[in-house]
């Protein structure tokens, strides 16, 4: 079956807001085995609705729309879907009985104009909603489905989830749409897209290639008629996946990569500490949006000027040797952020983020772990804020694989 | 003039991202009193992409389309509007050389795939990306505009700002809508609301209010015949909201706290230093956003333990006589942050962010210039990033009041 989504409301075509229903839905459907091929966002104009709507009644064989349903004049979506069907709209009794008592139970008058939410057409049920006033809308004729939800986000979520998801199921006869996204770091987007153009051009399971602020994601999508048999397909497809890209990929999913450090670092019971100029903190913050980590992070030294790093630890001989940006000062900044904190391992960063600077995005990580130290070198040019998180992700993928050596 | 923008990418519609680059373009289109009529997504397959653009082209006199201008194989939108016009693309020579010479600057070899960037039709005009390899395409033809953007968010919107809207302002010849935003903290969006309750009912400038991660912000928008006349209603309008809010006002349209914040301490010629608890280095790296702010941030100390509080130069009798939550604490921490970096500004936060607490989000603020030193309590609670994001933005309301006492 093929699906399209309309998400109706003037307030989406001023910016003002952010359609957040449409990718909801979106996700929703390859659990039902429903391929979604278009999107669309629709002012509250009937004419141009309803042309919306013609289009979606030719092409789709599932139609959802969102908004529209209130009970202000600028609310069209049952007068268009009236239009669109040739069909007249009456109030239905009985619905027009429920919305006066869901005032009546509130001690709240009623506005008048709130009875056209009780209109109805011949090919259309209402569908309850426990949330809020409008009820939604279940339209099937001439071998189509379309289904009108309310517009806030949490009605419209609460309405699919109860009502909508168990009886399109039964409809649904498709196979399910399985999908696994494997995260890498470390390799430029075309690089990835090289090393894995063999199985780019597999048309079941799809392979696709994104890029991330934290590094670039492949996503591996299975269509089957089981989930059992869509797993199987995954799974023989993260076999290869992983032979050619194994050492790049840092995680699958919803996984983050400080959830993965937390995770090691509490498996193998150890503590850290960071030091850090260019990134600013952002390498502790990071750190600290995982929930629990005050078990294993000891702390963070924001080291932007040279006699902070000196307060922290550094030996200030090895900074006028070799200045701030060097392999040496990041080792001594790990070797210092673990002394100062009393931690197992010590992470340092140094480079330069100010964007005038010719050498923008340069980066040394050091890392000691007590037993080994080393010292890598990243170039993550761009705007501070992006220097500032790449920077912060490579230090993360690197302490990962000194956490996993 | 009509617009209409079209988001392209599979992944928008497996609803793995949401689309922000509409509702971003969307809202800046009617600064140039452009009318935006339609916003579509489509995946990444040339014969659906053809089509949305083939309708675009018949129905709207501006077209701007983002995504898919990337180096692999799914990247088409090139591809689509060659065929929607009928044109050739050919490599470029000039933008071949710039892309070679992105890669050949950073030392990075060049994936073969990535000339596909430099391929051109007779109608296209590139647009500079300074952000990114993929340069923008400006198209015109039949008395119609298209401008085919880059996916990436940071590099839309540069491209948008330094190349586009310059060169689109001198095409529109509408009216103009000229908006204004205030940014407020400390009162929460009801009691707004209820203070400027009078403002709201205006038709011509509207108010409206939002809540945001850094507080309330109050949006003023004039719709006039010049520049001049909008500008003047938005000043007239200023009067009466600072006149309500105006301690509570921390600045306006794109100014953020800390930009304020470090404007402050250059003007003063002041220096800053921080230790943080809850908000895990939040603060710092917000701080250290700035670009410049090198300058006068020395330094930032995450203390998540007490032992780190300690090794900071926190008194340990001050711990354990008040608990590591407490405004005694605050206080000893913004002093010994001033102290342990030689600052002339200290900011002290200590607070619960386990989200798993009962007393989850209550923080204690601390500041100590030198001259004068205070604590605030405040009570943010929510899940672990709100609570960090506030506490945040707390203590940069509070340094900023600090500064301009």
């Amino acid at each position: 079956m093929k699906a399209e989504i309309i998400s109706i409301g003037t307030e989406l075509l001023l910016g003002e807001i952010t359609d957040t229903n449409a990718p909801y839905l979106a996700s929703q459907l390859p659990l039902l085995g429903i391929d979604l091929y278009w999107i669309s966002q629709v002012g509250d104009n009937q004419a141009r609705l309803v042309e919306v709507l013609k289009r979606a009644w030719q092409r789709s064989g599932l139609i959802l729309t969102t908004g529209g349903l209130g009970p202000t004049e600028d609310d069209l979506t049952r007068e268009a879907i009236a239009e669109l069907l040739g069909e007249k709209l009456e109030t239905e009794p009985v619905l027009e009985h429920e919305i006066r008592g869901f005032f009546a139970q509130r001690g709240i008058e009623m506005p008048l104009s709130t009875i056209k939410q009780a209109a109805l057409i011949p090919s259309a049920d209402p569908i309850h909603n426990i949330r809020g006033t409008a009820p939604g809308w279940w339209v099937e004729r001439d071998g189509r489905i379309l289904i009108a939800m309310p517009g806030p986000p949490e009605e419209m979520q609460h309405m699919w989830h109860e009502e909508i998801l168990p009886r399109l199921r039964q409809c649904s006869t498709g196979g399910i749409i399985f999908s696994k996204t494997f995260k890498t770091f470390g390799l430029p987007e075309a690089a990835v897209g090289e090393l894995v153009s063999p199985l780019l051009s597999s048309v079941n399971p799809t392979l696709a290639v994104y890029a991330r602020t934290d590094g670039i994601h492949l996503r591996l999508t299975a269509k089957a008629g089981s989930q059992k048999q869509a797993e199987k397909m995954i799974a023989e497809g993260e076999v290869s996946i992983r032979a050619i890209l194994g050492e790049y990929i840092w995680g699958t999913d919803d996984e983050t990569l400080e959830a993965v450090i937390g995770r090691l670092l509490v498996e193998k019971g150890l503590s850290l500490a960071v030091m850090e100029s260019c990134t600013g903190g952002l390498l502790a913050t990071t750190i600290t949006d995982v929930p629990g980590s005050s078990a294993y992070f000891k702390g963070g030294l924001v080291a932007y000027s040279n006699e902070a790093k000196i307060a922290y630890g550094v030996d200030a001989k090895i900074i006028s040797e070799y200045g701030a940006l060097s392999p040496e000062v990041a080792q001594a900044m790990a070797e210092a952020a673990k002394m100062f904190l009393g931690a197992d391992v010590g992470v340092g960063i140094t480079g330069i983020e100010e964007t005038e600077a010719k050498s923008v995005g340069m980066v040394y990580i050091g890392m000691d772990d007590g037993k080994n130290r080393r010292v890598v070198k990243g170039n993550y040019p761009g705007s501070r804020p992006r220097v500032k998180r790449r920077a912060t992700t490579a230090a993360l993928f690197e302490l990962r694989k000194t956490l996993t050596k």
